[in-house]
């Protein structure tokens, strides 16, 4: 498979991927992935990352059902990151319960969070 | 300046930045920032990257004229990525003289570059 060959990989064997709403272009959330989790994201078209925290596989929507089904993959032209166009399922990206993890905006000198929480998190990830 | 303060930098000093088309939505661009270039991009509204290559900092623009100026500044959940909501002056952000640096989508295990050059880069970068 050249096109992973093709991949620049960062020393920890990552690559950064954007995941972008499809529809409305809205930049949902930043997350990375090993050489296994982009090749389980192409063949499955739902996102898989490497989570640098729990040091595993994160298969997106494992815990939440907040699945993102996969519409394009780009690689820009350095070959260092990756941009996935995805369908949001729930409509929250955001572990905090809102839709994207950007919801915070510099306003002088202060980050100011804007967008406002979609569901409480204890009502996504029940144990 | 406790908004730089929140900012979690990687282990090189560095945190990845995101430039999109605050019009468009459209994602043009990833670069990385040092603390001088962030500081640097939100006093003067322009976009300031440090050159992980160059090892020095990058006002984008500086050779090409095709400055970013910005209109907000995002961070997101995790405090390790910026998201700048730019106006890309002369319509190219990608050193290959194409809007975006995402050009290449991946068809039937290949990377293929579907967006078009606007313009020559011998064009861009007289010496």
């Amino acid at each position: 498979m050249n096109w992973i060959a093709d991949i620049l990989w960062n020393d920890q064997g990552l690559i950064p991927a954007i995941a972008q709403d499809e529809k409305t272009g809205e930049i949902l959330m930043v997350a990375w992935m090993d050489h296994v989790a982009l090749t389980e994201t192409v063949a499955t078209s739902k996102a898989v990352y490497w989570s640098r925290s729990r040091k595993k596989l994160w298969r997106k929507g494992e815990e939440s059902g907040h699945q993102q089904v996969v519409k394009e993959v780009r690689l820009d032209c350095d070959n260092d990151v990756l941009l996935l166009k995805i369908e949001q399922q729930g409509g929250i990206a955001c572990h905090t319960g809102r839709r994207s993890c950007f919801y915070k905006v510099l306003k002088n000198d202060e980050w100011v969070g804007v967008d406002p929480v979609i569901k409480d998190p204890k009502e996504i990830y029940k144990s």
